[in-house]
């Protein structure tokens, strides 16, 4: 059973204010929050229904950890989930991760990205491919957005993201920084390296006017039919598999 | 002003059993649904706000054109549309394209697809990349689904799009079947003909046991990361990509 107080502060991490303010965010489903406690991340608590305690109970047990359980009950799991359909399990998670990281290379920068499944696609896309460091803009949704957490699928557990200003970044990375763009060169026809930055622009504007002189590549996803654009996501998984191919052909691997 | 009559009818619309007994659909925005007045779709009629009216009959009287116009205020637009940000036009749509179609290769097949977000996307990219027929089994997500229309940005309008039962029709084809498989051949390592169908399957289970009997190959985007899945939307970006980079290769394109 949740005090009234407690019940109010977890609905609090429904918003970004308060995320930021505590630094504290949600994560829900059983197997997400499974990967979690056996992650680095730390855990505030976790509430469980009845029916998923002890499973819970057991893979703390394992994981030689010490994190506090609640046991709500299916209405109060409905009051502080933001789930339409809410699962057993809700974590309240300490953000340990918004802090400057070194860039493992291929990395992905996001310029503005609004829309929370996008991103969160983008960092499933990242995980799958081994790009290990996600960017983001200032401007981008933030990756902590339930939405996002739920659209990662637990990909942003093994991601390096952080937030930065692009411009003083990009200026002086020593990697090739390839910029997805509607009229740059056909990524069929370029020799690729994963020692690069991909950078995707917002859904609406594309990349912002300022970034475009710290691009080294102006790249492209060729057109053969009537649409006007690719989902952000979809190009994101595009360009990686096509970066990713430039392993295969013997293109030396940086160190990371 | 709308009737209560006329508003009750249009909100039926917003189920799919209404939709199926009427044959018709909802479109809304002022770009598809004036890319709809020029094409081939009969449109039953026009609702729009004061602000668009004259824009709307324009562009009727542009395309030689004789759809009736209804004027509805703001808050009745509110009552009609699924948008949680209704626009200013929406427009009843007779399906015409539910009927059995010859198949231009190269075509995709969508084997129970559940997400109305991923068919739109999956729609996006047939449109991109000219994949001109989607097929999709009766288990799908139904193509006239108001979040699909969106989620496809008028890409729908583009295509033939046909409900099949995939398994006789695929038993029966002369075309290449590849089906997207989490342990099949590397599309790296493989030549890819465009006279072929692209089988995706469900979001969970991926393609019914029943169908892999009709695969002629089994493909696999490579994995490098940690991630268990990709999107079946980004799925489809990458091997809709990989097929179309054959012709580039100098593969002969068919007849269609």
């Amino acid at each position: 059973m949740l005090s009234k107080s407690r019940l109010t502060f977890i609905k609090s991490l429904h918003t970004k204010k308060n995320r930021v303010y505590t630094n504290l965010f949600i994560v829900e489903g059983l197997k997400i929050v499974s990967e979690l406690i056996s992650s680095n991340y730390r855990l505030e608590t976790i509430y469980c229904t009845e029916q998923c305690i002890s499973v819970v109970k057991d893979l703390i047990t394992l994981a030689r950890k010490n994190i506090e359980i609640g046991m709500v009950s299916v209405a109060e799991m409905e009051k502080i989930s933001l789930l339409t359909n809410p699962s057993e399990v809700l974590a309240v998670v300490t953000d340990t991760k918004n802090k400057p990281a070194d860039i493992a290379y291929p990395a992905i920068a996001c310029d503005s990205v609004q829309d929370p499944g996008n991103l969160g696609t983008i960092l499933r896309v990242a995980d799958w491919f081994d790009f290990p460091t996600v960017i983001l803009s200032p401007g981008c949704v933030e990756w902590q957005n339930p939405k996002v957490i739920q659209a990662s699928m637990g990909s942003f557990l093994r991601l390096a993201i952080t937030v930065r200003a692009l411009k003083p970044f990009l200026r002086q990375t020593q990697a090739a920084v390839y910029g997805a763009v509607m009229d740059g060169e056909s990524i069929y026809d370029l020799n690729l390296t994963p020692k690069s930055i991909l950078l995707l622009g917002n859904e609406g504007h594309g990349i912002d006017s300022e970034l475009r002189e710290c691009i080294s590549s102006r790249i492209t996803i060729p057109r053969f039919g009537g649409s006007d654009s690719l989902n952000v996501g979809v190009a994101a998984g595009i360009l990686c598999y096509e970066i990713r191919r430039s392993l295969r052909r013997g293109v030396e691997y940086p160190d990371n």
